[in-house]
């Protein structure tokens, strides 16, 4: 990972500001004969689509993508694929305010130490915005693990929204059914009902999203700075406004016992190692187990609220600053496709390395 | 950061397996001219060194370092810097057991499953003897901070085993008079008593460490994907057995509304901004604000205990283990130096990087 | 370097195909507060564009650069820019002969047993419309190079043109006013006929080119991997068609004794070593003396030619290869701006990393 | 390629000075289940090994390997190879002078500009010693092609020596017979006598160093900045010394037209394609096409000479400056051995990074 690319051999370049004429992803280290088009990367960009229920941000935007390179009669050539997105809907007139004032608990102050200079329209660089290229990059890597890994399945879903965790039975067949992606119908219904007067209100609340890669063969990552687990906390970690990355147990491992904490070994009916329960999230010693791997992300609140707070001008004046233009109250829920891109960016990453790096995995079992 | 590397330009490589002849850390663009010594890292070996009291592992090694290049009359010279560690106490009758044997929770399965060969005395690469290492780069790295950016402190401690957080008030002062690293002598007291009791048992449990780094310089990171954040959740996270990452308010932040999480911004005295909380640990958009850099990360319980479990064998046995050898009940102790260590290599990495992108921080306030 | 990305801080990443909708340029890494619009760019791809006069191809490329991300206000903001260029004019019906031929000489035969699928038309990823990217990343780190160091002079010239070299004295006012920029009124003359008659008779003919960089400061150049003359080599070496690349002496350094090659040093009137000669090409142990910087790289003739050559088909079979289409007979002539262009690049990464590393030169002499 | 480390999977990083107590080689991402020993890597070090013959600088080490991680049970493991070489003759009086006065043509002035602080001992980090371990990682290279390519053979020669060139037949059975690895007995006898009487003279010689890879598959090489000949070029030109690097024609190309640089394709009896000629040297577009791999090299003559060369002293003073110590008279001698390494690292580095990009070979002829 550095600056504005991550990946190992799947390397994903993002580029473009929120309000300037395009953002993309440009893809290098694809390998060839994928069948890939653009619906097959639309079909994502939409689920992540600002504008699509009341929870969400009222920028309407297409989020048309368009590919301009590395593909050729339906397949990907192992060239670099440059994904372009077009910004269409952007009215600059509803940030003015922003340019002079500093968003608390926003990146404004920080990259205006930094740089000197930010384009402040939308949030420029920091803007969510960005992660629209993460997914169509998330798309790609998708069809390229079809067809390399078959039977890997991503999945996405929110767990808690402010002091609302899953009421009741997980049910993922809900999953699709509502605007949080939560898997629950009794809990959609509790956190729809506590979002609408939060945003009423002109406040917005943190989230938390769990991501499950089912199916993945064991033996992705490496150790011991390159390992699955180091490069999914990175990746998610650099989605905006996460704070806190979990594998498997993730912090409430610290609760645990040496003796609770094991995940005994079995040896399965069709010869493969089973396991008596996933407290790894799938991943030990950096290397995917062939279990369930599980990685949850805490995304905080969005800074931009109608509530009045407290900062500072650019020349140093106290004023107290309230976020008009078009926000989401709870910016976790179009984090969840993101979170899925990521997790098939770093799988297909590490399913390319480990194929450079040993060719397929050495070690029998039995 | 890839496979047995990290940093972008203060670069780390460790090398080195638990019972083979030595291991140590490449370290490669380290600046010019900063005054360093064996003793110097010496220091930091010495705080993570094994057998220093009763709840680490009883394994004895003097854990001395050499410095083999890349120093020239006390001072670095900008080339590359070999630090080295002989293994001296590497007993490997302890350990023929789990030469068949995988243990519940352990990477000896994975490791196997990959690459079809393990040095598994000790655990091989895959021991938490390999953070010796990334201490003693982190302690070049605190020489080379010192210098180019006086005034950062860096400090870890220990904020949870077990079910045990800290009780009562927390006071500085007592993190080096207590094995833990906890700053509560009160607390000390219940943990050396829990966690004696749980020696005994032949058990282990997990903990939390918290890494503080202060008086850092405000712009220090790099959006997107090589944010001082991303890079911080990565380094803890190829820690061993770590299995969650935060920053300031972690995964809390999703119970926060905006309202709630919102560092609020006044102008300082010194006409610097301060702010009114530090929910948000240091960094804004991937940037540091200039606060301190709040790190938490989980460290599960060590895998190798007497408790028996069930596992299988590489032909696919079932089989019942107990991990005998030296092993610590609570691996997060000895941690604290090793996320110390990592903190302070990220943010030289940062700095170095900042340099050479902007060369000093462009924008002004006030 | 690696894969479609070179540069260490200014990281170029080139993309797209000769007849795609596209191809640009993402960079990533430039510094901010760099003055920089679209038409400082066309500038040098101006320079560089087909169709200029009759011994180029007669391709009508307008060549049109778009800035889609990271300028603001006429500077760039420190996020990646994205370069972007459009194609126009590419008529697919006159390369359909390569579907299925191999062209000697050319990657046709190597992309398809590598990849299995290859975008033939005009050369696709191959083509050396690739440069225009390398061109418009280059007019950008020319203009970063006049902030930061300011008086770095960077000219390309061609010195040979297959059998001919230069006649008589050497002018560089006479670079840019003919076509081969050659500093050499007479020599441009001779030139001009031997190419017409080649080109005529449908034949290609190779080419050296030497590009000299002037005003470098000392210290830029990172040993032992990532010296300038390594970096230097690299880029040349990418650029399409080039076999060889020197620095100052080159290849025939091999001839000379220590005692000739010797650049003897001297104390300048300003405090500033100077030199007897320039046999090292201002580089000494990877790292830049202060004197003028000179590369020279060979760039073989293109392969598509009206003369026929043998060669198989996909299937194997034996055919023969006449290349209509429109090709240039010295593709060295638009290698001129594109060695500027990697020139440019890699003085200006290099900067940012001596910058990063070191801060600035730390010995002084005298 | 990066400061101190070459390659993109197969990740060579050396360290250490001439005179320190060792230098040595990290190696990340060598495939498990290599096997290697120390006699193996020794075999190829004491080729390159100082005080041979008289032609060589009479330096005295033994250049004894010693693997210190990533072997267990004689095979590699997939984890970090550190293979280091204990210098034991540096007498550093000899180098007294040194430390005030900058030789001409050698790094000297460079590297005190840039760090302001040198090992000036033996030249420290700029001493051709580093090459020793470019040899050793190249051993371990050699081993790992064995397995996993099994078939290709490299093999390097030098072909020129200041003004004399091979005269007659080659012949490559006379390659290990010589002091020069010159493939004619003829012409090894006639640089003899030349050196013998440069020797007298203190002074010194350039040489040119061809590498010939026998029956490397096609495919290797990653378009368009990571080619296989770009990664060669960097390879060779961060060798000591070096100014000058070509691949098959080389420079020579620029004289070549069209008609006669094609090497024209046909079908071979074994159903794969042969070529009438190998002006491409093996690499075409940068994707190697299965024919002899052929770079050649130049290297300088060493600055480090007997004869009296005026320069300055770090106080500005001018000085005459007479290099006595001991110094090859044509140090392309032992460069030989040197770009074999080179040429085996960036093979298996190539085969491995095809492996992870491709899988294998995906285009069929016939």
């Amino acid at each position: 990972m550095s600056l504005n690319t991550f990946g190992h051999l799947f390397r994903v370049t993002t580029w473009g500001e929120s309000h300037g004429p395009a953002l993309g992803a440009t893809v290098d280290g694809c390998p060839p004969g994928i069948m890939i088009d653009e619906e097959m990367i639309q079909l994502w960009l939409d689920k992540r689509k600002p504008g699509t229920s009341k929870y969400t941000t009222q920028r309407r935007e297409p989020d048309q993508v368009r590919i301009l390179s590395g593909v050729f009669e339906g397949q990907t050539t192992g060239t670099p694929v440059q994904l372009m997105i077009e910004n269409t809907d952007h009215r600059s007139k509803d940030y003015g305010d922003i340019a002079e004032k500093f968003r608390p608990g926003h990146a404004d102050i920080t990259y205006w130490q930094k740089y000197g200079i930010r384009d402040y329209r939308g949030g420029g660089r920091s803007s969510a915005r960005e992660t629209a290229a993460r997914v169509a990059a998330g798309g790609l890597a998708r069809a390229a693990l079809q067809t390399l890994a078959p039977g890997i399945e991503i999945q996405g879903y929110m767990t808690q929204m402010g002091p609302h965790g899953i009421t009741g039975e997980r049910d993922v067949s809900q999953i699709e059914q509502n605007p949080f992606w939560v898997p629950s119908a009794e809990t959609a219904q509790t956190w729809a009902d506590y979002l609408e007067s939060l945003r009423k209100s002109g406040n917005s609340v943190g989230a938390i999203i769990e991501v499950v890669a089912r199916n993945v063969p064991p033996g992705l990552g490496a150790p011991v700075y390159g390992k699955l687990d180091t490069d999914l906390a990175a990746a998610m970690m650099s989605i905006n406004a996460v704070k806190g990355v979990e594998i498997g147990e993730g912090m409430a491992a610290a609760m645990l016992t040496g003796e609770d904490n094991a995940d005994e070994i079995f040896m399965g009916n069709d010869g493969r190692p089973v396991y008596s329960s996933n407290h790894a999230g799938g991943i030990l010693g950096g290397i995917s187990t062939g279990q369930d791997v599980v990685v949850r992300f805490a995304v905080k609140p969005t800074s931009s609220i109608l509530k009045p707070r407290q900062t500072i001008t650019k020349s140093g004046q106290a004023a107290e600053i309230i976020t008009k233009g078009r926000h989401d109250p709870c910016v976790g829920i179009r984090a969840v496709p993101v979170g899925e891109a990521m997790m098939a960016c770093v799988l297909l990453d590490h399913l390319l390395l480990h194929r450079g790096q040993i060719g397929q995995n050495r070690g029998k079992i039995g």
